[in-house]
């Protein structure tokens, strides 16, 4: 009785093709995150589940249990969802041995159990930069930044990161009356607004106007056509970055939430401006207001112009009541998060990866056991050189059925040294790109493979 | 109600200080799996339970699940425990679609139930190196090679390779007459002296004597004076790796198993010779077992000498029925796992890490919101010249403040443009280490702040 060798479905397997290039993309991510002064953190990929879910229930999050037994743990335990969760864990747990404000990166695999669909899968993976312990908008702008500055090192040169205020979105609940202390109505809103791209505005409207289908459906927000037509105005409020800041009053009017909302997109326009981040990358736009509950003050979002149905590829905000769940303690907060399979299809789509098989870069032909002890000197000689070297070990024992091997795995240097060859003390190195061959003494080959690769 | 920031039992965070050396550690390791010619893989941290058992039932392999609901799975899911069965399930379903011989690595956290204990977690890291598709004992060399030169590349000199064969181990078997056809009892054997260095040699042939406690003890050995003798006699064959060879025949006799078994040992010798990997670093031991059924051929451990209580920090083996859970083929394989955990404690513990707190390497002070657009263009200068560069945006004001979470941090520079300087076009670079301060023109301030850095 055989198994099937299946992956469960909403999973998947990198290959070695894929692999490389992610490698590549998370290297550039890490290098930028870096060079903006975030240190990495890792935390499990287990956690105790009231720590995740702060006593709430879900659907799409896995539990983790042992079998019943002698080490089986005595408190329910899950798997992130996030890396926010973790990290407000971590600010709470380690106060004390942290240096503030804490810039953490972290780069790991999360999972969520939402209904498969193409390109949505149930593990994927989130590189997060957050700034734990700053109130200041010099923190959010250099969030801003850092996502161009990504985004641009990736080699993506058409995009945008487009962003608002919750607390500008707070005003606009007041001003249509649903500003309610327990913020559940505005909550709400922000929901229905942040489907705007995906239902457009009729579907916004309609879900506004929606009236409640039982006495249940606390949800229903069931607007008038003047709240509505606010809603629209507010959203579609259009011009350069101070034109749209000068008309909120307009809409808002003078409430501390729409003053301070509009003071704090100033001061992020000014710390973009006086940077210099590229005009063109960045811009105020009331309709974003992001689904999650937990932003308090900016909120941000990316769309690559060539592919904007991809949707956001890097979204993030500020959300000061970060460690709320822990600790009576206030832990003001701002960051960003990559969807790094979301962007890594989208970079594949617009052809900024690109693929090689094999980290392999020359490849050494084995044709009898008589002359392994050279090969292996060879293959080491190079290896020290830091040329990544594989010595052919398959079943092929012609020449030929190695060179296939070769081809197959696209490897650039394939290196001969045959009876003849070790007879002269020399090495004959095939260029398979220009499909050419020349003969070195065996000092002189790590540096004819250096200037192949170097002319990849 | 607030909840406490607990992390469960037998789970561990990695603050920023152990994570900037572990991500030193682990890329090193890349580097020299890479210039072996091992190519990236990544498979799902989730796997369905029966592809990972085989149908076996096991009490430390951790179920996962969703919430009984619309997307909960219909088949049962659990958490790898380890990197292989992963690999074998990957080669069963993409036969057609990669070339072989398949040399692979991965790198990736995996999870056990097992007991939690000093230094022994339920979630660990594993970085495999596996060469799926060729029989020959070159590749079996090459990873014997490949562990050394890791070793050596970690920084680690006192440290040896020992290996056996499991030939040659059957042959033992079968001398003192277990060595039936389901291999049961000489699998027993092998586990039982897996544990030499744990009990010692009376621990051992106590274990070995051992007489079955019921008829369903099925395991029990029960050997008499001169199996245990015979075994003793084999486990201290001492001498060179070529005495040790040319003893073996004395004791094992001239069946197929003990044969073929010398005759692999000494090919990989032969090998390892040829290349000139020290002699210091890798021995033939025969009492080297490796507790797992399924090795079929050569097998390796790596002790480190000045901390052997840490056990084998590096082991592997050939296993050519890899497959067989999966498919009637028959696909050779011989590969190595590092544990990456018990490896980076070892390096602490011999002082082969160095710590930094922070991945920052220069800190800008803030002194004041009119001064921003200048020192957020400092910054800008900085991180394009490719340093690592914060901005302070804690809650401190005053400079002094600002330089403890420097100090705290110990970031090595701190650049100050304060009024006086911002009105002359200067910075003052202030080296921390050597606590000197120098006024430098805006221009000449990135090749200051490196030769500084350059020095460290």
């Amino acid at each position: 009785m055989t198994i099937k060798p299946e992956i469960p479905g909403g999973f998947r397997d990198y290959l070695p093709r894929e692999m490389i290039q992610r490698q590549q993309m998370l290297a550039t991510i890490q290098r930028v995150y870096e060079s903006f002064g975030f240190s990495p953190l890792e935390t499990p990929a287990v956690e105790k589940t009231e720590v995740l879910t702060g006593g709430a229930t879900s659907k799409v999050i896995y539990n983790v249990s042992l079998p019943r037994g002698e080490f089986s743990d005595q408190q329910s335990l899950s798997l992130r969802f996030d890396l926010t969760v973790p990290l407000a864990r971590v600010v709470s747990a380690y106060t004390k041995d942290l240096s503030w404000p804490f810039r953490r990166y972290q780069c790991a695999k999360v999972w969520r159990g939402e209904k498969p669909q193409a390109g949505r899968f149930r593990e994927f993976m989130q590189f997060d930069a957050d700034i734990v312990g700053s109130s200041s908008m010099l923190a959010d702008a250099e969030i801003i930044w850092l996502m161009c500055a990504t985004m641009s090192a990736l080699g993506f040169s058409r995009f945008i990161v487009r962003f608002n205020n919750r607390k500008i979105l707070n005003a606009l609940a007041e001003r249509i009356g649903i500003g309610d202390a327990s913020g559940e109505k505005a909550k709400e809103l922000f929901r229905i607004l942040d489907k705007l791209e995906k239902i457009g505005w009729d579907g916004v409207a309609a879900e506004l106007r929606r009236a409640p289908d039982s006495d249940a459906d606390v949800w229903a927000l069931a607007l008038g056509d003047e709240a509505v037509s606010t809603i629209r105005r507010f959203i579609e409020t259009l011009g350069t970055d101070e034109e749209v800041l000068a008309a909120l009053p307009a809409i808002l009017g003078d409430g501390p939430n729409a003053v301070q909302g509009v003071a704090e997109l100033s001061e992020i326009v000014g710390y973009l401006t006086a940077i210099g981040v590229p005009r063109e990358n960045w811009k105020i736009d009331l309709s974003v207001a992001r689904g999650l509950d937990y932003y308090t003050g900016p909120v941000f979002e990316t769309t690559l112009l060539d592919a904007p149905e991809m949707g956001s590829v890097c979204s993030g905000g500020r959300y000061d009541g970060l460690v709320a769940r822990f600790s009576s303690a206030v832990l003001p907060a701002t960051g960003t998060s990559i969807g790094v399979d979301r962007l890594f299809a989208a970079m594949g789509k617009l052809g900024l990866v690109k693929g090689r098989r094999t980290t392999t870069q020359a490849l050494v032909i084995d044709f009898s056991p008589e002359l392994r002890p050279g090969i292996l000197r060879l293959a080491s000689r190079l290896r020290n050189a830091g040329i990544n070297t594989e010595i052919y070990e398959g079943m092929e024992r012609a020449f030929k059925g190695q060179l296939s091997y070769a081809v197959s795995l696209e490897i650039p240097v394939v290196l001969i040294m045959g009876q003849q060859e070790a007879e002269k003390g020399v090495v004959r190195v095939k260029d398979m790109r220009r499909r050419t061959q020349v003969e070195y003494a065996l000092d002189a080959v790590p540096d004819a493979v250096k200037s192949i690769l170097a002319d990849l």
